[in-house]
C-alpha cells in the first residue's frame, strides 16, 4: 500500500489534524526521463503554512484533495534516465507520498556515502542557505557587533547564531523553552538567550541582554517579540524579515505600532527575502556551510519523527515550539 | 532692534503660535574667526518638529527659552575671517535672527550673482540632495517602473518626481490639494496625481493609478496613505522613509498594519535615512541637481513668505499642507 498526504481543508488559525488525510495513491509508473523513488526523509517547514491558504503569495497554494508538496530526500528505485540508476539517493520537491515518480529534471543527486542525507534538508539545504544568505547578504555582520534571532532554536536560527559567532558577533538568542535555551547557550554558545514566554517583559530582557543595541535583528518570529527587539535598534541597523511564524495563523491583518519613525530615526532598513532568490549562488553557500560543518564549526540539531503517518503531527509541531533545529520526518 | 525667535513652550500635538516668542536678542559682537552676518532667507523643514521634542532623536532638541536653529542664507555685514568680506552671501545653520555672529568654520559662501539665491535651501540645498539620494541611492530607479511619491508637492517631493521622470518612470503623485496637483501634472508632468484628503479609498486610488503595481515608494508622510500604497507593492520593491510628516504631532505611538509579512512575501525593502549621513557625497548631488536645472530638466518651486516674524506661521504652516514645494521665509 503506498500512502499519500493530502490537504483535506484549509486551515483557518492553527492547522489541526483535520486539514490533513491520509489516502492510498494511485499505482505508480514511470515514463521516460522519470525516475520511480521512495521517500527517506521529508522535511516540514513553516513556509508550507502560506501554502495551504489560498491568498496569493510567493509560491502557488496547495490545492485542496491533493497531496503536499515539500523537500524530500528519497532513494531511487527505478530510474528511466540515464543519469540515475536505482539505489541513488536524491534531493528534490517531491509529493508528501511514500513512492512516486518524478521527472528527472527536478532532481539533485546526493553522495550516499554521506551519513548525513538529513542535512540536505536542514543545514546543507534550505534553512542553511536561508541563513548564510540573509544572515551575510543583507545583515553584513561587523565584528562585534549585537545580533538579535527570533525563533533561534529552529531550523534557520541555529544556523545564523553559529555562523554569526563565527563572525565575531555578540549573539542573542530567542526562544519559547529553557531546553531549547540551554541547548543555545551550551551547545551553540549564544552569548545571551531569552525565554520569551516567560520573561516578563521581552522589552527589559532585550535591553539588559544587549547594553549597546540591536545592529542586526534576524526575525523569523515577528509579532509582540520584534516590536521589543526594533525598540533597541542602532543607527544604521539591519532587520532580516525571514519568517513571521508567530503571525501565519492570525485570521485578521495583524496590527502594531508602525515602525518607519524608527526606521528613519535610526536610519536603518528592513529587508524581506526569500531564499529561492538566491538559487544561482546556492552552490556557493552549500560549499562554504559544508567547509564549517567540516571543520566542526557549525553544529546540525535536528529534531526526527519516524514514521510517514506523523507529517501533519510534525508540521503542526513547528507552530507548537515542539522542534529544536530541523524537524524532519523519517520514513521507514 | 534686532529680533530673535526662541521656543518658549514644547508643541503637544500640532505646534502653534504659542510655542514661540519674538524676543529682542542681545548685542551682537564678533571675535576673531566669525563674521557678523544678516538673514536673507530662512528655511523651515518639517524635520525640526523633531527637535522641538525632548524625545531622543537624530538631532539633539533645541532649548527651551533658546532660539530655533535651521538653514538659512544671510549677507556678511562685518568679517573677522580672511576668506571672507562685507557683501559675501554665504549658507550656513544660523539662529532664527535677524542678525548675529557666527564662526566661519561653518559657513559656505555662495556665488552672490546667482539670482536664486534661495536655490541653496531648497533644489541645490537640503531637500534637493535628500531626493537626490534617497530616490539613486535607496530607490535606485529604472527605467519604466513606477514610482508613488506621498507629500509629493513638498520640497522634497517634487525633486524626487521630476528626477523619476529623468530616470523613466512612472510617476504617481499624492497631495492634499487640487491645486498642488495641477502643478504637479501640468508644470512637472506627473503621470498621475491623487488628492489624498478628497479621494474615496486611497487603496482603490492607488490601484487605479497604478495597474502595474508600485515598483518604489518615496514616503514623506506615513500613515495611512503607506497603508494603501504599501499594500499595493510590486516584487522587489523598495520602500524609501524620508519622512513621516503625518506622524510628527501624535502624541501617542501610532498603530497600524505590521508591514513585515508584506515585506518578506514581496521581498522588499524598506530604509530610513538621513540627508547628512550623505555629507561626503553633497558636491556630486549638487553638481548633478544644478546640471540638471541649467539644462531646463528640473524646476524649481518655492513657497516664499515675506517677514521675519512669519517664521512660526511659515512652519506650522508645513503641517497644514500651505506649501507647494520648498518653503521660505524671506527677511526684508
Amino acid at each position: 500500500m503506498n500512502r499519500q498526504i493530502i490537504l483535506k481543508s484549509r486551515p483557518v488559525g492553527l492547522p489541526t489534524a483535520e486539514n490533513f488525510e491520509i489516502v492510498v495513491a494511485s499505482s505508480v509508473t514511470a515514463s521516460n526521463g522519470e525516475l520511480i523513488v521512495k521517500a527517506k526523509f521529508v522535511s516540514v517547514d513553516p513556509y508550507m503554512r502560506g501554502r495551504m491558504s489560498d491568498a496569493k503569495s510567493y509560491v502557488a497554494p496547495f490545492e485542496l484533495g491533493k497531496p503536499i508538496e515539500g523537500g524530500v530526500v528519497a532513494e531511487v528505485l527505478e530510474s528511466h534516465h540515464p543519469d540515475f540508476k536505482e539505489g541513488d539517493v536524491v534531493l528534490a520537491p517531491l509529493k508528501w507520498q511514500e513512492i512516486q515518480a518524478v521527472s528527472a529534471e527536478k532532481i539533485t543527486k546526493l553522495d550516499k556515502n554521506n551519513t548525513h542525507l538529513s542535512y540536505y534538508l536542514g543545514i546543507l539545504g534550505m534553512p542553511g542557505l536561508t541563513a548564510y544568505f540573509g544572515l551575510l547578504d543583507i545583515g553584513k555582520p561587523v565584528s562585534g557587533e549585537t545580533i538579535v534571532i527570533s525563533g533561534a532554536a529552529g531550523a534557520v536560527g541555529v544556523v545564523v547564531g553559529q555562523i554569526a559567532r563565527i563572525k565575531g558577533c555578540r549573539v542573542v538568542g530567542i526562544s519559547g523553552s529553557d531546553e531549547k535555551n540551554a541547548y543555545l547557550s551550551d551547545e551553540l554558545k549564544f552569548d545571551e538567550v531569552i525565554n520569551y514566554r516567560t520573561t516578563g517583559s521581552m522589552r527589559k530582557a532585550i535591553e539588559k541582554a544587549c547594553q549597546d543595541g540591536v545592529d542586526i535583528y534576524f526575525d523569523n518570529v515577528g509579532g509582540e517579540i520584534s516590536d521589543a527587539v526594533i525598540s533597541q535598534i542602532n543607527q544604521g541597523a539591519r532587520i532580516i524579515i525571514c519568517g513571521q511564524i508567530s503571525l501565519y495563523n492570525e485570521t485578521k491583518m495583524p496590527v502594531g505600532p508602525r515602525l518607519q519613525a524608527m526606521l528613519l530615526k535610526k536610519r536603518a532598513l528592513m529587508q524581506g527575502f526569500i531564499i529561492s532568490d538566491y538559487y544561482n549562488r546556492f552552490p556557493e553557500g552549500v560549499k562554504q556551510l559544508a567547509t564549517w560543518l567540516g571543520e566542526g564549526r557549525l553544529n546540525s540539531q535536528e529534531t526526527i519523527v519516524k514514521g510517514f503517518e506523523k507529517l501533519p503531527e510534525a508540521f503542526i509541531g513547528l507552530f507548537e515550539g515542539k522542534n529544536t533545529g530541523k524537524s524532519l520526518v523519517e520514513i521507514e
